[in-house]
């Protein structure tokens, strides 16, 4: 079959033939943004799935923007691998078409996305764990460190998407850094920006983590790991969409996630800021602890060495706080905005914000070294660097 | 054509076929070690060629140890690969079969292998010079740096050489620094070897340069450059037998070739130390300055940052003296010693160098964070630590 857009009717006749459904009445609605996938959610009853297919461009910019539909299938894949190590934290999939970019998979959609259920004033009290649960089994998995060398280079040749990976490193590590048509900025931030733009120690920090991201192999990262890529309730947590997966380094995922945490102290700062700083103590509680017992029961040798982990968590705490501060600089004043800044309805106040994630991201970035210790990021000040 | 190993006819027919060499009298002799490979040199009257031919197994270990054939081919993609950046140092390939694991190249019987020329008292002065410069630009225009992520992706895909990684894995990162069958430790050495095995801090330091060994995918790599891999003479200067070519740490052919300096200082010890000692020198200054040179002009951007190329150089050195550090012990007491200590024909003074070696690797790996700068090892004192 070659590949071309689906209908409504085309999903529900895949599904069938599938044998995923049967031969009752059946509806099927295009519940996605559009941007770079359909996403339908075909119902029997109360039976429901959803069948994810890829675009061939990136509508988000136009249409000038053509992407590789081989992310379906390192979606899948990803979803897949994922699943093995965080099984309770990755929707289940059914089936997946290399040639026509399809995944059928679980619907969850007795689940909120995390970002809009936060800013509706949701509580998620085991999100933080779950997460660092899921990045840590996923992440050890999936590295050298529990595959040995060999297994990993034949895992890792599955996720080469240099589509994807050119995103995230114009969108992040470049265009925020200088006058880019990419962007976004909104008036009354332009001082602040220009200061960032003027700053040569940043700009080098940047480019240290950018040449971090394209050059180190860690392990099998979701790639896109922010709070509208998870699921969750009260007692559940999925994490979706890893079309941006590929080898990278272990910091990336951890940073992702602390800065949208961050973000999600901005509506109604500073009443829910102790929530969410809380919230990224014990996410890094968690993942820390979580990597290491892992580390300490299932490394290959010689990664046994005393006290190799405690050296490999403090290089993922740095790295990660320096992952964290590009995307609170880039969410802030690049291509994609996050709802945790735009729905702030005094102008005042938004601003006043932004010029907080521009600050906390630029100091996450600079002093990121000086962080051994997750302690040493509370002595470091969040919340003041927050409140500047 | 299926794969078989060549005898000299199918040599001579192979070349003959291609158009290589014309109808006159031809002669053809097998030329290698016959470790991994089958090398025939092709005569007609003047001219000459080689032909090698990849073997499907390590002999060294027996042939149970068996090696994909793909490393031919990797072979000769990376010569291809290097000679368009560094071509004066690269011996020219006319002719390379995926299917039957062979390439025909130019003959270089005209030089000497380094390893041989030093040991027998030859002088190669524009050897360091040159083999700085090739370094320079293999590594400088194979990385991302130079081709722009997307690019080198692209790039880094042909160079996927499991086999031949897990050799140096193996080889080089861990059996020296355990009692492992492949070790040959010899008699005179025990005490200094039991302390070796004890330090967990050396232990430490040497999984951290194997996981960057693992991880880490700068640029193209040699990934096998001690003396014997290279070709030289008074005027030229030649670097053969890629075919351990694989994308990782930009360190690691540096701190092998300045290994192997170090080795080619203990025959007739310490009349030959200052030479090499200079030779270090020279090859440093010529890779750090042309290395700067290229990045400073042809970095794509974000990597023009003021000040990066600086960090890089500084943490290009301090990985490449761990690695020299690893090299100068496996070659000591691993599987492959090396002519520069076996030729020593005092006991005496052949344990003796043999145990500087130890100390110094175990030096460099452990201390090598303390050179910012090539200065900083001058202070490290190198000459104190090889007359220890």
């Amino acid at each position: 079959m070659t590949y071309k857009a689906f209908t409504e009717q085309d999903a529900i006749d895949r599904v069938r033939t599938l044998g995923l459904i049967g031969d009752g009445a059946v509806e099927a609605e295009e519940i996605g943004d559009g941007n770079l996938n359909l996403v339908f959610r075909i119902r029997e009853g109360e039976h429901r799935l959803i069948l994810k297919q890829a675009l061939p461009y990136a509508k988000v910019v136009g249409e000038s923007w053509p992407l590789s539909l081989e992310r379906a299938w390192i979606e899948q894949s990803a979803l897949r691998e994922f699943a093995r190590h965080a099984v309770p934290f990755v929707p289940r999939v059914f089936h997946a078409s290399h040639e026509e970019a399809y995944t059928v998979m679980e619907d969850l959609s007795h689940l909120t996305i995390v970002r809009s259920g936060l800013l509706a004033g949701e509580q998620y009290p085991l999100l933080a764990e779950h997460i660092g649960s899921y990045l840590a089994r996923t992440l050890f998995h999936t590295s050298d460190f529990a595959l040995g060398p060999v297994e990993k280079k034949r895992v890792a040749r599955t996720y080469y998407n240099p589509d994807l990976c050119d995103i995230t490193e114009k969108l992040i590590f470049t265009d925020p850094f200088h006058d880019a048509e990419t962007n976004e900025i909104e008036t009354g931030l332009e001082e602040e920006v220009a200061r960032l733009w003027a700053d040569d120690e940043l700009k080098r920090e940047v480019a240290k983590l950018e040449a971090l991201f394209i050059t180190k192999g860690d392990a099998l990262l979701h790639g896109d790991l922010h709070t509208g890529s998870i699921f969750a309730s009260a007692t559940e947590t999925k994490v979706i969409d890893p079309e941006f997966a590929f080898y990278g380094p272990f910091g990336f995922d951890v940073g992702q996630f602390i800065a949208h945490l961050f973000f999600a102290a901005y509506p109604d700062y500073p009443t829910r800021r102790d929530a969410r700083i809380k919230d990224i103590d014990t996410f890094w509680l968690t993942f820390a602890s979580t990597f290491r017992a892992l580390w300490e029961r299932e490394a290959v040798e010689p990664f046994q060495a005393p006290g190799l982990v405690d050296d490999v968590l403090s290089t993922i705490l740095q790295d990660a706080l320096g992952f964290a501060g590009c995307e609170l600089i880039r969410r802030t004043i690049g291509l994609a905005p996050v709802a945790d800044l735009e729905s702030i309805d005094s102008t005042t106040e938004r601003l006043e914000r932004k010029r907080h994630a521009l600050r906390l991201g630029a100091a996450l970035i600079k002093r990121r070294t000086e962080c051994r210790t997750f302690d040493d990021l509370r002595n470091f000040d969040v919340t003041e660097e927050l409140s500047r």
